[in-house]
């Protein structure tokens, strides 16, 4: 391990978020606020102090190879999550830092869940830093999911490469800045043009960006006590349903569309699939709440939003699916499983994966019942890499294996059993909302510190998709 | 498909049981039971011609392969479990068919659940019939776990074969009677042990052989409405405790220690695991139940039972644990897709398969974090065929899907998400008891006819392994 090009990358991250912070900055003075203005000043110049002295002297030797890039994503998150939680802190409006850590990990991570009691009593600088680490949480993934896995050498990581044609096929060392260029470019158009549709709404204008970052990281956090149902339109409603699907489409289908390869993205199963999913789930979910609301067009607002909000893995709310019927519920939980296309800021086991899943479990049952016959995996009509399907399998097994132990563990907090599952659930796949305690109408400020820090790591877990963070634990080793 | 073959195998098994029906028939000439009396006549009068009928002619083709004896396996236990309901609806002890059908199901599965309120008012033949039927269904299962499925000539059923030494090592079409013959031999010794020890104890015979025959399947089905506990004895749990132990051992290390090869025994590495599994919860349990029972013997006996009944998949209870802190309600929830050794008349996944899922989860992180490495899954010393652990993995894969698919199939019946949840996982382990309404001190007669005709299915598809029900759907194929 090249550990001093670890700690200059991560250095190098650190320095970036600091200059980053002087947004929060800008709209704490704007909005007047002394205490937020000056827990965001010493947070940035410290970030910016210590970024800089540990990037003075660049490394002489330069490798980094996948478990040096894992490590630096590991590094750099758990790092912004602490540092990026001292604005909380020194501002006192999340006085506790193990709350403020929470609260940036869950922004970060764009999972969106909150440890926050009275949301409106925030300072407008904090609400603002909350919905913009979904921003720059949403950006990392992008160059993290599109740029850094690809390149490393592991079967288990193919998922994105192999599928998606596009800017980030080929190498993308030599090309990373275009690549990253096109995808921040993508990324940011769609934001502006969400945040210029809620203003059209008449969306206030803090609220309408806001709420552009936090759909754009598909994270979640609303700086309304009641998120978007305070808003109370329809047409918000709407336009946030359809920006948490289009931000839950891998990023490279834009590009095609872009390239004017119209067909290819006709054509992609995992499109089509998510696309699939989320129709079955809301039509069926309408069905099943008609009674409540009274008329199909209510229950089909609602149970679009709702299902949209969960498989994105944003975890807005316009309603508390808790009181729906338990088959919605049981939808929804399942969705959150699912979750957004391999390639964008979504959250969950990825669509992508949960196909691999499908079709290798078909396989298994032909090739068990028919031992003579010969059944490959295909996905978009090629054959998958076996490995490829052995990867997705057994990270799937990691998965489950690690969400059942932080179960355990957490369940030594005396939640009950719904709340403590939920609770992992929610955090390991990113999504932000549970059932019982946790529920949309309930939020995480009954965890004890230490089960905050836990679900902080296991936010963190699902995000990096384990193996970054898992990195840490081995590089004595070696 | 030799459907011949099949239709005439089923017939043998269907004649088979209608024989041992027998047995009840004489319980009620015993107590006078004049419905019941009848009943079993005329089901095992039935069961007699109609297997009867269908052997008259044996098939000119005897071949039987892999698929044929999956779906004689599949067939006769969907046979039995419906004819074998019909004395609960003849005599009236259960009036719906759909609700025999459950019990049925859930006494030949050994899953222990039930749909009955009122346990005690039932006749006595009815009553032993119900543990006679985990009787018969845990000696179904050691054939079948033992010596039918290592023939199938797929790498996922390699699990039995290639752990077990002793006397299912070898081709065993032609040991195959000697096999079962030594099988049978310490599975009715071991029953015939506990009803001793539980005489000794002071229990009524007829409460004795029941119980008994319940320890002995891993069933779980009491003639008290209170279970166990209603015997109030420290004596009784301690050997019910004991012997859920001994049945939840792979059968053939029995064998090993007849053989005096004790170092295979000691050194086998599934049992060491079920033990050092057991011996950690029940030490976390008994820590966290303390102070509920006031004392450590006490937290001891029921977290011991408990903790036993539950990962032996027999489902017996002496105590509430949904009252119990949620950190131990989370343990044996876990301990449910544990289960018992490999080989053995428990359910759930198998500590086999548990090790193999967690050594291979150990390897695919090693394996992506250093990609030059070269990592072997091993047990008992020996390195794992890379497609058993495969196949192993595949079938946690097919095993979470249909959980999934059933839960939100059954959350059509509207019961809460932790009810919903629970009755899956239980129906589908085995095990028998789950959370809130199904909890210990609940039972299954909440569920509507379809839901509880589901849940039999998930009985079956745990009990067999999921692949022999689901050749049944695939026969037209060929």
């Amino acid at each position: 391990m090249n550990y001093r090009m670890i700690v200059y990358l991560t250095a190098q991250i650190i320095r970036a978020v600091g200059w980053l912070l002087l947004v929060p900055l800008i709209v704490a003075a704007v909005f007047a606020e002394r205490a937020s203005f000056f827990a965001f000043l010493a947070t940035a110049v410290g970030m910016i102090l210590l970024g800089t002295l540990f990037t003075l002297k660049k490394p002489a030797n330069k490798a980094v190879y996948t478990r040096e890039g894992m490590a630096v994503v590991a590094c750099a998150w758990i790092a912004v999550s602490v540092l990026g939680a001292l604005p909380y802190v020194f501002s006192g409006d999340i006085p506790s830092l193990a709350d403020a850590i929470f609260e940036t990990a869950s922004g970060l991570t764009t999972t969106g869940s909150t440890i926050l009691n009275d949301i409106e009593g925030m300072s407008k600088a904090c609400l603002f830093w909350r919905a913009f680490t979904h921003f720059i949480g949403g950006m990392g993934v992008l160059i993290f999911m599109l740029a850094i896995l690809p390149q490393a050498d592991t079967r288990t990581m193919h998922l994105v490469r192999a599928e998606s044609a596009g800017p980030t096929a080929g190498k993308l060392v030599a090309k990373m800045s275009i690549s990253v260029r096109i995808l921040y470019g993508i990324y940011i158009t769609l934001t502006m043009a969400e945040m210029l549709f809620l203003l059209f709404g008449g969306m206030p204008f803090f609220d309408a960006i806001t709420t552009a970052f936090a759909t754009a990281g598909t994270g979640g956090f609303s700086v309304k006590a009641g998120s978007i149902a305070d808003y109370n339109s329809a047409y918000v409603d709407f336009i946030v349903t359809l920006f948490m699907g289009l931000f839950s489409v891998n990023f490279t289908l834009y590009y095609l569309l872009l390239s004017k390869k119209f067909m290819q993205v006709f054509k992609n199963e995992e499109l089509r699939t998510f696309l699939g999913i989320c129709a079955v789930s809301i039509l069926l979910i309408t069905g099943n709440i008609v009674p409540i609301y009274g008329s199909i067009l209510k229950a089909l607002r609602y149970a679009g939003f709702q299902v949209l909000t969960i498989i994105s893995t944003a975890g807005f709310g316009t309603a508390d699916y808790t009181e729906w019927p338990a088959f919605s519920q049981m939808i929804l939980l399942s969705l959150m499983f699912v979750g957004g296309c391999a390639g964008s800021t979504g959250g969950g086991l990825k669509v992508m994966r949960i196909i691999v899943l499908f079709k290798s479990a078909v396989r298994e049952v032909k090739r068990t019942l028919c031992p003579r016959a010969v059944v490959t995996v295909k996905c978009d009509g090629r054959a998958l890499d076996k490995e490829m399907v052995r990867g997705v399998c057994n990270y799937f097994v990691v998965f489950m294996l690690l969400l059942a132990g932080s179960a355990l563990l957490l369940s030594l907090d005396g939640h009950d059993v719904p709340t403590t599952v939920s609770a992992v659930i929610t955090c390991m796949n990113n999504v932000g909302p549970g059932l019982n305690e946790v529920g949309p109408s309930g939020n995480f400020a009954g965890f004890s510190a230490w089960a905050k820090l836990l679900l902080s790591v296991d936010m963190l877990l699902g995000r990096l998709e384990i193996y970054p963070l898992l990195v840490l634990f081995t590089v004595r080793k070696k």
